[in-house]
């Protein structure tokens, strides 16, 4: 059976059944050490998977780090120490260059630190980022509560427009467009939402696969019904105007377009805070599985297999 | 400039200075989280530089835990928390099990856990896998102080004669062989050394790249002349045979061949531990530069870019 056959998920699965771990499945892995809870986190970003050679070095390094502070944020926690592996073919030292000023940049921005890393040779650029951060209060994709109300930060589907307009190429972009470029390539982890996550969600997810695939993993995790309102998911008018220019569907692409580094959150209505940009876009009851309008929601986020 | 013309080490000091990181250059990263040193660090195999897809995928996985615990235990530490994190081809799913048994052996045997990782899709297998440690003591490549003696546990230049063995892929291979082989697949991280270690060593480094580089990393870090005696160089007798049969140097496969994750460290004569497998092999004075036999000592280790 090769791997495509039962997908990126399906092999997860595969593998915490094998190491018999509890604590695998979340944004972060949380470990206590001298009553104090540390969380753990690697994610990683390989050339032509999820950057081209073309983009500046910069954005790629601000980008590692972003997506492992997403994850940090997701558990309620703060970003401290990050190591980074690099395999990379023989390419020139300025481009590796390039790359560190990017993830110095993104450390000072997030408060976190780079202390060590690792080098191989390969064929492809691949750097992989390892996060350690810490938290009060570790909030998992599991605490989803029957009568919680479902929220979502910012914008959906913004840097899937943004990569189908980068991978175009053209020479010139009208302002809406780079708008969704910048999206795709300089996602920014959401730490305005870190005292709220930590202080009042009952579970948390970062949606880096995509919308419909995310409301699934917390659903299931948290063994409760969750139901969306397509028609309360947030798109940006910069996506309205690309779909508009296109022919497309915003709702597709915020349902399927992964890398907005947005959280989803569920807590009680009455912690709702007019001061973030998070809407209710659904509701959490007993039960099991992941609705939209009523129909079952089908997950169609992004699966590096599938 | 291409990253050739500076090496894998030239590399390192650029990012260093990019970072402006006083902590890297050791083989973890020591960080204090309230009161506690705790040891992170991060080492990768990728497919055809560090293993070849027909090596059984339990040694693959075994491996990678114990270079990660190689590097925690050269910092006087005790492993305790791993991340994987794979790029893989859509390979058989019965690999990737068989590497997480490999994985879940070393992790048993070392006393740590795997409690996350992340996947991506790669054209070659790439594991990368991060590890966090501790320790009462944080010990150094920089503390080597004059007067110390310089000691290496167990023997070089196995690893190196058993992977050129293993490459030969031949289908039958005698008894001395086999031991080889299995020096370079099956490396053990020293964990029986960790607590002379912690207690004893000035300084210490796991001897990955081959001893005639990973001497000079002591000698510079530390700020000391190291003078080693090439008679004193511990061998195996497999390796004495090997170099009988095929017309080698047992000293030249101690002094290039990386990979044996044995522990160089030194300290004061009267630390000898006679219950370990530890030999002397030279001395610390005050200057700078790595000796053999009175001669400058050339580093000629593993460097992925040269
Ligand atoms: N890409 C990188 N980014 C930051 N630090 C790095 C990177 N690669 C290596 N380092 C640091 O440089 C030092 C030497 O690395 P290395 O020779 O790989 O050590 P080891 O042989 O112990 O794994 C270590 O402190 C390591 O953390
Ligand atoms: N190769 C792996 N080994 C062990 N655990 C893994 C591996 N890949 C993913 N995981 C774990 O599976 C869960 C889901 O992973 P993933 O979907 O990548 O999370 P995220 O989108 O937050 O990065 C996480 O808890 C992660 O640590
Ligand atoms: C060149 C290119 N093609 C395709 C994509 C789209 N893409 C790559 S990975 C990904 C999803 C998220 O990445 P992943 O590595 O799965 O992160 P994780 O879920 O582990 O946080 C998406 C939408 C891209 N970013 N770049
Ligand atoms: C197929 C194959 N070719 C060559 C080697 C030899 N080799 C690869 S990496 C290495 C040195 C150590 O590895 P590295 O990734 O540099 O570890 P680190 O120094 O970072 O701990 C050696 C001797 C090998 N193990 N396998």
């Amino acid at each position: 059976m090769k791997i495509s056959q039962i997908g990126e998920f399906g092999l997860i699965q595969v593998l915490k059944g094998i190491l018999s771990s509890p604590i695998i499945g979340d944004d972060t892995a949380p470990v206590e050490i001298n009553g104090e809870t540390l969380l753990l986190t690697t994610d990683c970003m390989v050339e032509d998977r999820h950057f081209k050679r073309f983009y500046a070095p910069e954005v790629v390094g601000w980008k590692v780090i972003s997506v492992n502070v997403s994850d940090v944020v997701a558990s309620g926690g703060n970003a401290l120490y990050a190591l980074v592996s690099l395999a990379l073919p023989d390419i020139e030292v300025a481009y590796v260059e390039g790359l560190y000023r990017g993830i110095k940049e993104a450390c000072s921005f997030y408060g976190c630190q780079v202390v060590g890393g690792n080098i191989t040779k390969a064929e492809k650029i691949v750097i992989d980022a390892f996060m350690l951060g810490k938290t009060d209060r570790f909030v998992s994709r599991s605490g989803a509560k029957p009568g919680d109300k479902l929220y979502v930060s910012g914008t959906l589907g913004d840097a899937k427009a943004g990569l189908e307009l980068l991978l175009l190429e053209r020479k010139k972009y009208e302002d809406f467009e780079l708008k969704l470029i910048e999206r795709h390539i300089r996602p920014t982890a959401r730490i305005d939402y870190i005292k709220h996550i930590r202080k009042y969600a009952n579970a948390c997810i970062d949606i880096s696969d995509g919308l419909s695939s995310d409301v699934w993993h917390l659903s299931r995790m948290s063994g409760v019904k969750i139901s969306i309102k397509s028609n309360d998911i947030p798109v940006s008018e910069e996506l309205k105007l690309f779909c508009k220019k296109h022919g497309r569907n915003p709702l597709e692409y915020a349902l399927t377009g992964g890398e907005d580094y947005q959280l989803l959150f569920t807590h009680p209505e009455d912690r709702y805070n007019p001061f973030l940009d998070m809407k209710c876009i659904g509701f959490v009851e007993e039960g099991s599985g992941a609705y939209i309008d009523g129909e079952t929601l089908h997950p169609m986020g992004f699966d590096h297999f599938r």
